[in-house]
């Protein structure tokens, strides 16, 4: 298989945009994209495009990527158009790398787009219910306890903290930490949903969604797209010097065992550390499925930055803050950047790409990074209906 | 890239299941794709799955195929779900061909499924519509004719008809034939939504959909599902010795120049015949996209199997019958066999694989074909929203 190379990146800035359709937010991020690159329009061979959601929120399903893109300028290429929940992005993403290993092109699009918000709130939350089984859905852990106009996904995550803290003594404000680190990066990032740093009492002071989840430590609705011109090691070599490669680009999902969680993403991770010959400790950077903070918390230990039980420490440590041995979601994350379901994986690429090229701003990690990995989650992974999507790129 | 085998071909009997699920209809045609290759579930690697409608018919969005496929004993395998209205089934058989030729997986599962009925038949209408961009709907050709209860489609595909018969001077009766052709050829074929054989007269006297297209000359409303096992040729020689190679998959999307159907389809005929080096001339089958008799009018003209306004004369000669020259929809088409939207790329497949396997029962080519394509269509061609996928075969 070819090498692969991300070329340009380009995103909107995530947050409520109700003046904007999927078109305007696509676009822009299809624009900046190719201007990132230097690339002409009609160089796009291919488009993969990631959206969990506009079928249930818009009434747009089928093509969404054709219509996402009519009028861009970009006619007449094939669109395939994927799902995978808040995977999305990083399945498009996947598409996108194969097409150009593959040799089947050259130059190709991975964009991810979604439209959360909208006048009636809880098609948003039906729209993230349609990431499990919707007929199983009684059967989901946590369903007893969930409250209208939420994510059930919050309940999932408010049980998976409550049983790292009983089992590993973690507390409440270890937790909360996740969200006040994201915060403060977020605050470094102009991309960013919210750009205000969270004191811990901000955060341990906001409404309860499902306990011990403050409103400060979910990610919010928002609307939002992301994209990455992704081309073989022959045409990048035409536009930089400096090309980042797709060393890891690995798609996993549920299985039924026990403790599937933890599981699913760590077989992931160890998977794409096999395939990118490389190991944990090799990385200076990660993006982090931080839906909630759980879902930093437990990353820690999947993707092996730390033993088991052991990620409150790593937290409290500083070491995954941005000027730390390993900074974690220097974007700001899912909790601050912002989580429009399709986008997110796209945007988690974008900003490992820009750390390795040193572009970070604000943010940038001092000693620039060699390696970055993104895990990017999907679904409800008790079961077989999730799928954990693991890159990793280099420099 | 390497070369790819279609291993195994299984599907449902297509037509109204309300007794069957998506994962009923799933599992069925999946096991007996497993069976027909010989392999074990367990070798399966990756599996590509294609559902246009059932984020609007079920609520079931996101993560469709994880959840089409739980608990059929695939687990902990990457599932990447795609839509493109009705092509795709062929769309998800495009990135399992992918998968196989770039070399990351060796076996993987290609799966259309799709459920249209529901108690409330306007879901199954709805969820059609949304293979055009819905915010520009009152611009679609033939909206102002469009009466509710139907698929605004047909009054697309009615457009058409009329402009041959104007154009050319072809006539009611002659269109009309094509579903006569394809019935009896759908009476043929145990798969096939409707099993019986149609006269002229039945067809001419059915309910007018849209003027001129009767309800005999459109592809009704059904389920179904089809799955292919696509395969590397070196797994392929393990369990045969007369393998169907994939020798052009092609994915195409509209563009917005003058003449944009006939331009789309061509285009991606040309492509695939560069790809496969061969021509139309050396094609013995074809399953085309006759969702309404229309689509298959045109597609002899398109695929060039006769020159501009010959395709009347084509199905007067009798020479696109299973007993002609160049037989088109043995299986009885979208008319007959039925076209549960997902699924129908994959049921072509697996058609041209019957018929390239000696296998296709009653409905047998006498002169075992070499090489047959299939045609499938997607979205709106007009504008950037459509796709048109086109797979040649071999043997």
């Amino acid at each position: 298989m070819r090498n692969v190379v991300v070329l340009g990146i380009g995103m909107t800035q995530f947050g409520k945009h109700p003046d904007k359709s999927l078109k305007d937010l696509g676009r822009e991020a299809l624009y900046r994209a190719v201007q990132d690159a230097g690339i002409e329009l009609s160089q796009i061979e291919a488009a993969y495009v990631g959206n969990a959601a506009a079928g249930l929120i818009t009434g747009q399903e089928c093509i969404r990527g054709q219509v996402i893109l009519s009028g861009a300028g970009l006619t007449g290429i094939p669109v395939i158009n994927t799902e995978n929940a808040c995977a999305s992005g990083s399945t498009a993403f996947h598409l996108a790398w194969m097409a150009i290993a593959s040799g089947l092109y050259d130059v190709v699009l991975a964009l991810g787009a979604e439209k959360m918000t909208h006048p009636d709130k809880n098609r948003a939350f039906a729209a993230l219910q349609s990431g499990t089984d919707i007929e199983q859905l009684s059967s989901f852990p946590g369903y007893e306890e969930h409250k209208e106009g939420q994510s059930i996904f919050m309940d999932l995550y408010a049980s998976e903290a409550r049983e790292h803290m009983m089992k590993y003594g973690t507390s409440l404000e270890t937790l909360a930490k996740i969200a006040v680190k994201n915060s403060y990066n977020g605050s470094l990032n102009p991309y960013a949903q919210y750009q205000q740093a969270q004191s811990l009492e901000a955060v341990l002071q906001s409404r309860m969604i499902s306990d011990p989840l403050r409103l400060k430590m979910c990610s919010p609705i928002g609307d939002g797209a992301a994209a990455a011109i992704v081309c073989s090691e022959k045409i990048a070599r035409q536009f930089t010097t400096k090309p980042v490669y797709v060393t890891a680009s690995v798609v996993v999902s549920g299985s039924p065992s026990k403790d599937q969680k933890i599981d699913t993403v760590q077989r992931a991770a160890e998977k794409a550390y096999e395939v990118a010959a490389i190991g944990s400790e090799d990385l200076q950077v990660m993006e982090v499925h931080d839906a909630a903070v759980p879902g930093e918390l437990l990353a820690y230990e999947q993707l092996g930055l730390c033993p088991p039980g052991e990620s409150g420490r790593l937290i409290e440590s500083g070491d995954t803050e941005i000027g730390g041995k390993i900074p974690v979601n220097p974007s700001g994350g899912l909790i601050s950047r912002g989580h429009p379901i399709g986008a997110t994986g796209i945007a988690q690429i974008a900003e490992i790409t820009w750390q390795l090229r040193g572009q970070a701003g604000a943010r940038q990690i001092r000693n620039q990074p060699k390696a970055g990995l993104t895990e990017n989650v999907g679904g409800f992974l008790n079961g077989d209906n999730g799928t954990v999507n693991i890159h990793i790129l280099k420099r």
